[in-house]
């Protein structure tokens, strides 16, 4: 196999690689921004911050469709050099940045720099109108983004047979269709459905009374912080803040800005949010420094993104060996009020199945249902099949019938993410394609190094995170998802190895 | 005289703005990136936020010296219903615009993203070689800023008989010479020296006690920020956060972010940090928002600007009627270890005389001499009579002769700034020009409005943050420095202002 290293390379192809760079630096920018709009900004900074934003996008978007692009990609796509080993970083920066230029030049700068502003301001009015659960006041917001993102699947255009919700699916999950997601999710919700009905039905279960025990906010987050840490996310190339939405951005794998949010009711709440962006986090970290700016450095898709976030919430946070860490670690920062609970009732309350309105905070499952109810939603507006104002009726009937829910209001209810409100339609089942990924990797992992339960129980991580570095991570976009699964279990995509960790898990807790 | 009102301007005039707009727009992103890379940034995040900072100084640069601005600018400049008034919105930002455009088309793009990438690590490394007290570390990349600020003064040029330092200065004080500076400072040292000799050489004075009382740094930054919300800051349009060096920085007026930093052992240092910025941050925030992103939104110059901060500090936060209404707040945030300090004794730890090594810590008396010495030290860097290696020698020289002190280290002698890490030489006698013409303005507003020292003493600021706001804030750059202090107090600047409201205060706590 012939590979090119940095000593062959050629002049056109660094030019290339420049170009990209400079595009790409644009857009860490933009994500600062991004990161700071719903941490640190004060509310009078708003109208600003969408002039910035869209400044940024447009001229992102021209670095990008720069014609010099084009040419230099043509040039280096003939390079045999360059491209004769198909996995070698040239040839995998080449094939990526065709894909993201032929996107990029079919989207009209104006586009690009309205959803940007649009998108700044129905991000802020998504928070109040959430704050004040007034779907009405968000309304005309989401519309508008609608209409953007619409005309958006238009501009890249989509196969015979699919539809509008591919082309924007396309963006966050390479090759993702409705019709394929579809086909993964009825007989998926088919077990889900069955194993709930055993674990709602069983006459025994752990006690929630530790996710009712109030505990101070401040402590919680050093917690959660000393948590994350001991997972292997480094602060001193990333930061763990609080917004409304947790989220995990910031530019690059030197400055990885997470965040979660803590309720003083449940520790799990603010925890398991900061072990799932930690997850995203120690992804982001691990990519490789000499890639930055450019696909190699980069993630392969949002879930396999999610893959790593709901590995270490749910494989790892909710795991009997986890708890047996962390229930000696929990005295020291909550004093008497922690100690009283064993390490049975902690697990346990971690693993607490209950139909809830709130996703994020939904248990393993759960969690599915949620995704489905979102995908339905929003696969039905971008087709115009369901207009925006219907859309908390549409909500709240799925809810009943997919969780038996009567939701109570909007802000439990369909304002809870801030997803649409950027414009993010096509994203949502990217969580549960993550989820299925975590499964499939996690029982790969434990094939590999069976010590791995002990290690977590002496509180010990590196091993896995080395071993997501190694087999994940340092790839960057080397590989498309569905191959990155197949090179790293030997398997396609499957829902077993979910449906075993879940049942495996859950019947035992729930007297089965 | 006719004004031009936004019905009646010209398209050219529109199209000019629209693009000096858009290139303060990325000046606004780049100040948001400062303010973060200071507050927020993870130490791993420095070498990509240079590289970030670099590529928004040459896109803003370019932004500026676009030939477009220049024949737009050549046409607005002829159509008289636009300049008639040379004091309408539309005048003055023509003219400034010239002058901003004059200067940044006789810089090179490379030297401005060249300045700025150096400009982002060595303001990092200046961070730790002050932590490290070790100049040598530092001397590298202060000796290549130097370099790179001396080529920028060359490219401005400077008039017959001035010097390099003079093209440097006018960037921060238009109009400024160090022949000027020199023709100020000699006298004002003298008469200084003689209050000082007077003062320091009393057998009396106030009690230092209360500096030397420890507080939780916590609750510290609570007070601070009670007491810069009560003069007047708008918290919905800005931040107040902590950094090694207290500054005021952010976007525009309606996203500002102030700075400031906390010792255990002295409530005023924090305090005294944060009332300084914020006198910034109101002036900031008192611009309009109609002119942002145009000349008649910015500020005159930064001694305008500091005289907002030295205003606030000084006439203000070391007055006996601030301290009135301060002394019954205490408690609250402090409890019993506040309570047993009588008014006298606050009202005197607020004004200690004592030559200090810390230009920030310095009181009122001696705070002019530490400025004079970095003058001097940086008008012979700039002019090349003074070499990056001697500074250590010369500050410490220079502090013996104007304050009697031995400077004991670097971080405490000429480490403790971090102004020339960024290139920011011909900048520091704006502090005391600033501080010049504070003492003029608060002159002429109590003269105005007698009733103030018993509104401070209510705990109301409102009536002279208003009177500041329309006599200075308002008017952007409509008025050149010196003319704003004549328009404003009917008299050219003056150094008796100062020395009344210093001899008048100062004598009588040391038993003058």
């Amino acid at each position: 196999m012939s590979t090119a290293t940095a000593a062959t390379v050629s002049s056109q192809y660094d030019q290339l690689i420049g170009l990209v760079r400079d595009a790409n630096l644009l857009g860490s920018t933009s994500a600062l921004l991004g990161w700071d709009q719903e941490t640190m900004m004060p509310p009078g900074g708003l109208a600003h911050r969408a002039r910035q934003q869209a400044q940024l996008a447009r001229l992102s978007h021209e670095a990008l469709v720069d014609p010099r692009v084009g040419d230099l990609l043509a040039e280096c796509e003939t390079d045999r050099a360059l491209t004769a080993d198909p996995l070698s970083a040239t040839a995998v920066n080449i094939r990526e940045i065709r894909i993201d230029y032929d996107k990029a030049t079919k989207l009209p700068t104006a586009l690009v720099e309205e959803l940007a502003r649009v998108s700044s301001v129905a991000q802020h009015e998504w928070a109040l109108a959430r704050k004040a659960s007034d779907f009405t006041r968000f309304r005309p917001h989401l519309e508008r983004i609608v209409e953007l993102v619409r005309r958006k699947a238009e501009c890249f255009g989509w196969p015979e047979g699919g539809e509008a919700w591919d082309a924007l699916a396309d963006l966050y999950e390479p090759g993702c269709t409705a019709a394929e997601v579809q086909r993964v999710f009825k007989p998926l919700r088919e077990r889900v459905v069955k194993l709930l009905d055993r674990v709602l039905g069983s006459k025994t279960g752990p006690s929630n009374a530790f996710n009712e025990l109030p505990l101070p906010i401040d402590a919680q987050e050093r917690f959660a912080r000393s948590v994350v840490e001991r997972l292997g996310f480094d602060f001193d190339r990333g930061r763990l803040d609080r917004s409304t939405h947790p989220f995990c951005g910031g530019s690059h794998c030197n400055d990885v800005r997470m965040t979660s949010r803590y309720t003083e009711t449940c520790l799990n709440d603010g925890l398991g949010s900061a072990m799932h962006e930690c997850g995203h986090g120690m992804y982001e970290q691990g990519l490789l420094e000499e890639h930055i700016g450019t696909p190699m450095g980069q993630a392969v898709s949002l879930g396999i993104h999610e893959s790593q976030s709901r590995l270490w919430e749910n494989q790892v946070g909710r795991s009997r060996s986890f708890w047996t860490w962390a229930h000696g670690q929990l005295p020291a920062s909550f004093g008497d009020a922690a100690r009283r609970f064993s390490l049975d009732e902690l697990y346990g309350a971690a693993n607490i199945v209950e139909p809830g309105f709130i996703r994020v905070d939904a248990d393993e499952g759960t969690y599915n249902l949620h995704i489905m109810v979102r995908f339905e939603i929003e696969r039905a507006i971008v087709a115009g099949d369901l207009a925006v104002k219907d859309i908390p009726g549409v909500w709240n009937k799925l809810y009943k019938d997919y969780l038996g829910l009567d939701v109570p209001d909007d802000r439990r209810g369909c304002l809870q993410d801030i997803h649409w409100s950027f414009g993010a339609m096509g994203y949502f089942p990217t969580y549960t394609l993550g989820t299925l990924y975590a499964a499939q990797f996690f029982e790969k992992a434990v094939a590999e190094m069976p010590g791995l339960p002990n290690e977590f129980a002496a509180g010990e991580f590196g091993q896995l995170k080395k071993w997501l570095n190694r087999n994940i991570h340092a790839h960057g976009k080397r590989y498309r998802p569905g191959e990155l699964c197949t090179v790293v279990t030997g398997k396609p995509l499957s829902a077993d190895p979910l449906m075993r960790h879940l049942e495996g898990k859950l019947l035992p807790l729930y007297g089965g």
